[in-house]
């Protein structure tokens, strides 16, 4: 079934005027000299019959559709979208509501390994885009030699030449580990999504070694684990190192998510938080206060990221605003997860 | 800036042949005799130039956008998507993947109070829309009458005049209900969201209701407590049932993320799950087998939900199939969050 639209011509007849008066009055053209009471009538027409505007056919002409797409690189080929992680949950949350505010509606999208960004910008005719992650620079760079207003979100690498929203990654790794060898620790391990070139868990392995070195404490990389940040990978985790001969006495977790599978995960092996392992996240997420025991982690403000990321796509597209490049600080949150020894 | 789209015109330039000619070939018209020469040639100009169909001018043409919209209606004004709740995180991820793999793009919008489903359907020029827990039926006429492709998910009332995914909800409040009678309990207090005409809440109550009638326990509005489905909301009411002289002995809680707020606010408060109250929670999420106590709940599968939804609306799009109605199946899943008394 296809739907009965309302249209310029039944608006037209409606009000008994031409189409083109209609047209000149919904666009309000300046240019064309028509009275109140033609204006009133075909108002009233509009009113009565429902017209809404089709932003496709408008798009068209004017090149701006209101729609902007939220982009998430899945790196592995035809994987769902990550949303186990309440990150990309709060992000959506924060920046579907600051886009709507503002008009525009967002079109979501896990892309595909072998599909390219620029040619979803095109097919759909997105005002702008957000990429959350990125690690393909080759991708980056045609959206860039086309003119497409991007946001890169946690990506590394591309941010001199896009707009980006970052937040301090190395600093985040450095505080974490610092706070782990302030409480005694001296074997800390670091579980963490993969190391890629570039990307934030890669800046967070760089504030980890950073804290290593400052303290004198060489890098074992046999400390380095390494999978997808994930809940299940967490858990897998946590089994193992209660196997382990001489696991480390600590663990910074790049993200919450990974540290709850850790602590389920070190619990079914028998060994407890924060009494055998201490263990430090990243991201305090809204269940971070709520596991058991409660999660020391490295705070990250979510909500005001994704405001900051729909704010300036936004600006760029209506007021041609130039390239910003926002770096938001981090900070230590302590709760229950961390011992003190030694 | 604006993008530079390569066109018809300059392939039809570069193959040295007419526009009519690309148009043609690109939208395969067998009513026109074309050489395979001419066909190649335009072929080889596309590739170089690297044209990608404009989805927006096509759709005009072709009444399809393979846009599908998920909607997810707010109940109060101005409000943001409620993505702490892990269930609409996991809903999109499934239902972003199954349309992916069908070639759709998803549209994601929070509809407030005073939004029409009908006008943003229209305007987006949406191929089918999905719908998760619809309270208003003026609007779903709308999308009824003017034939848009419409699945409504975990909606009352208008089931039997749309395409509609529900689980078994009644019964999934009686199993949990029953569960706790049959652990000793006999003041069973509900803790639920607003509770509308119609409704998943409406449908969980009624099921509540059901366990105590069977079982002869009178049923006491003061132990319905009803607010916000979020963490926040459960946690307040944690901290209100911990205040009170005679709080119940146990409580079913409508949503995971209610009994994870009420754990929280029950401790804070000084008193235990499951030893001072019992806890059946709703959805089984990921995280309910990671609290502590591990939470007992009714199991529902969104994943499946989700896949189902999709599927739904893109059948009723390109194989024009009719309305189906499916009801899904939850079950009860014991853990450690209920305590035998009596």
């Amino acid at each position: 079934m296809a739907m009965k639209r309302t249209n310029m011509k039944d608006i037209a007849k409606k009000a008994g005027v031409s189409t083109a008066t209609v047209s000149y009055i919904i666009n309000k053209r300046t240019d064309q000299v028509i009275t109140p009471q033609t204006i009133q009538k075909v108002e009233d027409a509009i009113q009565r019959l429902g017209y809404v505007p089709n932003l496709g056919a408008r798009a068209l002409a004017s090149k701006h559709t209101k729609l902007l797409g939220l982009l998430i690189p899945q790196t592995e080929e035809k994987k769902k979208l990550m949303f186990s992680n309440s990150f990309y949950g709060e992000f959506l949350s924060s920046f579907e509501y600051e886009a709507r505010k503002r008009g525009y509606n967002i079109l979501i999208s896990g892309t595909d390994v072998d599909e390219s960004y620029f040619d979803i910008a095109r097919k759909r005719s997105l005002d702008g885009i957000v990429i959350v992650g990125v690690e393909d620079e080759a991708d980056i760079v045609g959206l860039k030699k086309n003119g497409i207003h991007t946001v890169l979100v946690d990506s590394y690498g591309m941010d001199k030449e896009l707009s980006s929203v970052t937040i301090d990654d190395r600093n985040g790794g450095f505080i974490a580990t610092e706070h782990l060898i302030s409480m005694g620790h001296r074997t800390i391990g670091l579980a963490t999504g993969y190391l890629t070139k570039e990307g934030v868990n890669t800046e967070r392995l760089k504030g980890y070694e950073d804290a290593l070195a400052k303290y004198g404490i060489e890098l074992d990389g046999k400390y380095v684990y390494s999978g997808t940040v994930s809940y299940e990978y967490g858990f897998e985790l946590g089994l193992e190192l209660a196997q382990m001969q001489d696991p480390p006495s600590a663990i910074f977790a790049t993200a919450d998510i990974l540290a709850f599978g850790l602590i389920k995960g070190l619990k079914q092996g028998g060994l407890m938080v924060p009494d055998d392992i201490s263990l430090v996240g990243f991201d305090d997420g809204f269940l971070a206060s709520n596991t058991d025991p409660a999660l020391s982690t490295v705070r990250q403000d979510v909500d005001n990221k994704a405001k900051i990321a729909a704010r300036l796509v936004i600006d760029m597209i209506e007021n041609q605003e130039d390239r910003s490049n926002i770096v938001l600080p981090v900070s230590l949150v302590e709760r229950d997860s961390v011992r003190k020894i030694g």
